[in-house]
Parts: structure tokens; C-alpha cells; sequence
């Protein structure tokens, strides 16, 4: 057995994340370790959860990264408050929507479905109708479908949610940092996501935050949560003040956390946003003046997620397959039943910029050509004018 | 709100882990992130699964590490082979015997209990004859005790799982490449650890192998497993050819853990274990001589992670604080009923040397004196009659 040293091709990664990690965040992930009850991780900790409160726009005390992936924080937000038996309203629009629906069914409750086509968002009257035949305990949907490119509005459901006092869950993996959230103002009571998209933190961490509603549910729970590992409440005293064992935690993670987050506290959650919608509508104006279609629903796209219908005749891997060997671009294809038929182009976090807005839509334009694709008017000529313009 | 740059303080970590990294895994840590499907990131994966057999000694193909600590370890283990009803024998001379109690029953499995004091192994006499008084699927037992300092015997109790055709499920976490484990020798059924110890990397992800008796029984599970997150069999579908989406995978972290094993494999395990030993022989030998007592019994101490018992009329928190303020050094306090007397001192990988052993037992020397308490003999002096004898 022989193994080489480390040395990993330099990709840009505009696919479903991981996204590209600034050079301060891999420095900090690279800082000498400290014991996990040591006061100086105890203070990067406390740190962390004030930015990761920055971020997610809340008040909650009950802030604080899981020590796993968005799939971990997804489970914990499930498996912490349903109980065998609990009515779960499961918006199925994707395919995280549908793994929500396979995980209320491992834990024990009894989903009941919404579906919308996968492109579609899961419309308030759909969600009310269920909501006024059922006794759901919660309700769990997905604010930035990665698999489709859809950005769910979530304002209105959260009143809903609220005159039903069913609980909202709010799956945010690949929306937060890089789609307006706001956790407090639009009153969601569990929501999480993970570090790998548009925080630009390596994967690994699951953020997660709580309202003192899902806090109360979780605390009158009758049975014990199956989970000790994801048990939030126990997480939770590591997080606090009591600072009691529960795993020995994830100390180089969470420097980079650290980092990723402060950078984005340097910008100003704002002014992220609205760098990710601009160059989202770039590069949707370039895709259109390809002559090409995007998949998701006009009006609800998420800008750190784009979704492109594949043109009919063009191979799926023909052309991930040169972005990647001729420009070391990485896009994504298209998950469950959408495999083939789109591509999925994440501008996440700092990779949300014009420079690779322009560099991607030429790469593909020029890929699609010899692919046997044509179309006169050039893609990125529009994203440019669009720039220019705005 | 404003955040410094991130600026660790430099521990020598000789507590229960996290240990000290060496550079090298850092650098690893801190290479450049490439998609979760990556040709390059999924050779990495292979690699590292091949050098987890090698440091695990196995030829079981079901071996990855989790993406979580070694208490997901401990879950993964315990959730993915019991179901409701079933029995377990849970051995309990520790903090972490205790939680595996506890996971049982979170689990819905009825965990029958085999206590032994803390500080002592679980004898097979004890084992044998609860076998003989149950129908238990599995035995669950800790190797190195993390909260106690023992080294428990796993070769013969294997051979009475076998005869009772129960499942041995050993969590190796503090003792997985600092202490002999063989597990197909042995033939433990289902083994875990974690990265942050003998290991030396980061904390974060739970190495786990299981043999073909633990996969057979997963396979024939009336139920489904509970969690999603620590599905072992849909994990392994994404580390074998299949590739099929589970996670993001922990890209960072799997590049330090290659390169933590890589470490390991460059040394050779058994000049490890070997080296390990002979360093905690001489601490051994450096505490004695002080008049000072280990707690673990004779004959059965961790090489890994030695404990001391406090003497009497000394603070545990005074003599931690100025080791830690003086030298920068940690060692680890006790847990749970241990707390107050006894010290846990780790040498762990690479913290396992001749220069750490003195260093420590010079510091605890002045430390002590500082305190109170005087002996004629010297600690220091002991232990360097030991290195130059052997």
C-alpha cells in the first residue's frame, strides 16, 4: 500500500456544494486544536452562535451548529419534537422534501402529504386545506429546494402555521446566507441548514436554530427522543453557560465556522443578498438569450440555486463532463426524478460574482456549441448588458 | 458586535482528547475543497477506507467513518442492529458503559445490565453467566474507558459471543491506534472510534467496521432503523461503487483523517502500540515513584489514557489550572462519579513521547509541591531510569 501526499485539483465549484472556501476560512480550519472545554473554545463557541444569530436574523438563544450535516440538522429538527404517532404536514415539492417525508416516517409520525410538482412552489391554499383536516403538530417544508431551484415564500405560512398552532419547520441548506431569511420577523420555529453553500465553510456543520415554541414542544415531549446524539436539548448544555459533556466537539469546524460567518458579518448580510439576486438575474438573462429555459418557477427562483431545463438532443454528462475537464468547473446534474433533465448551477456565497457568471456562461455557451447546439444571440453579451444596465 | 481574527493559544493537550495534531494533518485539513462526487475526493474516500482497515486490522469492506463524533459512533452502532424489544448485554464499569445504557433504552432495547466497579475490567465469568440467563442479540462493551483509564479484554469474551451467537459491538474511541485491537483476530463484530485521539486528527468523524454477522443481522431487521442520518448501510452505499447521495460528505475532515492514517501507516501500527506502551509504562513508573497511585487496575491501564488518583488534601481544579496557566498544558479532570479524584492524563499518537512524559511529570512535580504535597522521590527521575533501562 502506497499513498501519495494530498493534492487536490483547485475546482470552481458552482454546483449543489460544497461552494469554494475563502482562504481565511481554511486558515482558521487549519489552527492549532484546543481542548473542547478549553475557555478559549468556549468563547469561539459563544461567538459563533452570536454570528450564526446575525445570520439567521433571530433573537433565539437556542442557536448553535449540530455536530453533523444539513442531513443531521434536518433529522434533529424532525426527530426532536415529533413523537410516534404526531401528524407531520410534509410539503413535497423535491427531493429533500420527500427524504423530510421518509424521515417523519422512520421516526414514527404519520406524514401527510402536500405535494406540488417538483419546479412548483407548495401554495398557502394547499397547505390551509390540510391544515384544516388534520391535527398536525408541525409542519415541514423547504425554503431553497436544491434539487429543483425553488425559493418557497414562507411569511404567509408561518401565520398560518401559527392560527393552526402547528409548529413550521424550515429546511434553509441552501438558502441561508444567500436568500432573504428572516427567522424572527416571519416567525419560524425550527429552522437549519448546513455550512457548505452559501456560508462557504467546509461541510460538516448543520446550524440550527429554535423558537421558544418548538423549545416548549420538545420540553413536553411524553416520550424521550430516540436520538442522544441529536438530541438538541443536550446539545444545547454544551452550548450554554452549563457547558455539560455531550460529544467532544467539532473544534476545526467550528473555527472555520467561525470565520465563514464573520466574513459574511464583514459584508453585511444585506448587501449579500443582494449580490447573489443580481447575479442570479445575470446569469438567468444569459441562460434566456441562449435560448435556453429555466426550470424553476418564474417569480420563486432561488438565486444561489439555478436550475436549467437541458436542451432536447444534448447529453446530460457530454457537457458536465468538458465543463469540468476543460475549465475544472464543476456543475451539478439534476437529482431523483429530475437526473438528466436539468442542470443545477449554484452561485453560492462568494462564488455568487459576476466574474463567474460571465466565465460559466461562456464555458457553457462554448461547450454547447461543439455539443452541436446553436443559438445566435449571445448569453454572455446579455448577462453583460445586464450589468451594464443595472 | 466585533470579532477578532481567529488566534488559537498552543496546548499541549494531554487530556481525554482532542490530541495535538501533527502539521501535516493541518495542512491536509486546510487543502483546497473539490465536489462530493469527485473522481478525486472519491479516490481519497477508498484510500482512507483502505487505511482504516489497516489501522482497524480488518478485511471487512464495511468500514468508513461517520460523519459525526464518536458518540454518533456509539449510536450508528447500537441503533443500526437493535430494534424494539430486543436484548442487550450492556457492560458498565464507566462513564461511557453508562451511556451505552442509556442509548439502549432511548433505542427501545432492553439493556441488561453487567456493572463492575469503576476502574476495574468486566470480568467473563460475569458475562458468560448473563448470557446464560438471556437471549441477548448483542453485547456492548466498552475497550478503552475513557472515564476510568481501563483496558478491557476483548479476545475471549468474543469467543463466548460467538458460542451464545450474540453480536460483539466494542467502542474503541480512545484506544484505536494507540492500544492492540485486532479486530478480525478477535472477531469483533461491530467496532467504532473517534478521530480526536490516538489518531490525531481533528474531532468529528467516528471511524466504524463491521464484520458479516453485524451487516446480516442490519439486513434482516424487521424494522427500519430509526435514523436516516446514521443508516450504516446507506452510508456504505455512498463509499462503495454505488455513490448513491446520502450526505454531503465531510470533505475537509476525511482529507485530515487520510492523512492522520497515512501518519500512522508511515510509522507502522505495531511500533505504535509498542511506543505507547513503553511511554505510559514510564509515566507509570514517574507517578509511583511520587508516592502518587493510578486508579485504573493492574494489568489493565489504557496505554492511551493513564488516570491518577488525586491525594488526598490536593484540589483537582487548583493543580489543572496551574498546569494549564504555567505550561499551556491540559490534562482532564474525572467524569461523572470520578470527578475530583482522579486526573486523566492522555498520550495519545503523536503526543505518546519520551519528551511529553517528562515535561508532565515535571510540571505535576512542581505543581504538587506548590500545593502542598511532598515527596522524596523524583517522578522525573523514575521514569528516566525506566527509558534507559529498556
Amino acid at each position: 500500500m502506497h499513498f501519495n501526499e494530498l493534492n487536490p485539483p483547485e475546482r470552481l465549484l458552482l454546483g449543489p456544494g460544497p461552494s469554494n472556501v475563502n482562504p481565511r476560512v481554511l486558515k482558521a480550519l487549519s489552527s492549532p486544536l484546543v481542548g473542547y472545554m478549553d475557555p478559549f473554545y468556549l468563547k469561539v463557541m459563544d461567538e459563533t452562535k452570536d454570528l450564526l444569530k446575525y445570520v439567521f436574523k433571530t433573537k433565539n438563544e437556542f442557536t448553535f451548529p449540530i455536530p453533523g450535516s444539513g442531513m443531521a440538522g434536518m433529522e434533529a429538527a424532525l426527530c426532536n419534537v415529533i413523537e410516534i404517532g404526531d401528524e407531520v404536514l410534509v410539503c413535497v415539492n423535491g427531493f429533500f422534501g420527500e427524504r423530510m417525508n421518509e424521515l417523519v416516517l422512520r421516526i414514527g409520525g404519520i406524514p401527510i402529504r402536500i405535494d406540488a410538482g417538483w419546479g412548483k412552489i407548495i401554495t398557502n391554499e394547499s397547505v390551509e386545506e390540510a391544515l384544516k383536516e388534520s391535527n398536525a403538530k408541525a409542519i415541514a417544508i423547504v425554503h431553497g429546494e436544491t434539487s429543483t431551484g425553488i425559493q418557497q415564500p414562507i411569511k404567509e405560512l408561518s401565520k398560518l402555521a401559527k392560527s393552526y398552532d402547528a409548529l413550521l419547520i424550515v429546511d434553509a441548506v441552501t438558502s441561508l446566507g444567500g436568500c432573504k431569511l428572516d427567522i424572527d420577523a416571519w416567525g419560524i420555529d425550527i429552522c437549519y441548514s448546513g455550512t457548505q453553500k452559501c456560508l462557504n465553510c467546509p461541510p460538516g456543520l448543520a446550524p440550527i436554530t429554535l423558537s421558544n415554541n418548538a423549545l416548549y414542544a420538545i420540553q413536553n415531549r411524553k416520550t424521550k427522543i430516540q436520538s442522544f446524539y441529536l438530541d438538541l436539548q443536550l446539545i444545547n448544555k454544551y452550548w450554554t453557560e452549563e457547558r455539560v459533556y455531550h460529544h467532544t466537539g467539532p473544534i476545526s469546524m467550528t473555527y472555520a465556522l467561525r470565520e465563514a460567518l464573520r466574513i459574511i458579518h464583514e459584508e453585511g448580510i444585506e448587501n449579500r443578498l443582494i449580490r447573489h439576486s443580481r447575479n442570479s438575474q445575470a446569469f438567468i438573462k444569459g441562460i434566456e438569450a441562449m435560448g435556453l429555459e429555466m426550470h424553476a418557477q418564474e417569480n420563486y427562483r432561488l438565486p444561489s440555486l439555478n436550475t436549467v431545463v437541458i436542451p432536447k438532443g444534448i447529453t446530460d454528462v457530454n457537457v458536465r463532463r468538458m465543463l469540468f475537464d476543460c475549465f475544472n468547473l464543476e456543475i451539478g446534474g439534476g437529482l431523483g426524478m429530475l437526473k438528466g433533465k436539468i442542470w443545477r448551477v449554484g452561485l453560492m456565497g462568494r462564488n455568487s460574482t459576476e466574474k463567474n457568471v460571465i466565465l460559466l456562461l461562456e464555458a457553457l455557451e462554448r461547450t454547447l456549441r461543439k455539443e452541436g447546439y446553436h443559438k445566435s444571440n449571445s448569453g454572455v453579451g446579455a448577462a453583460i448588458d445586464f450589468y451594464d444596465s443595472t
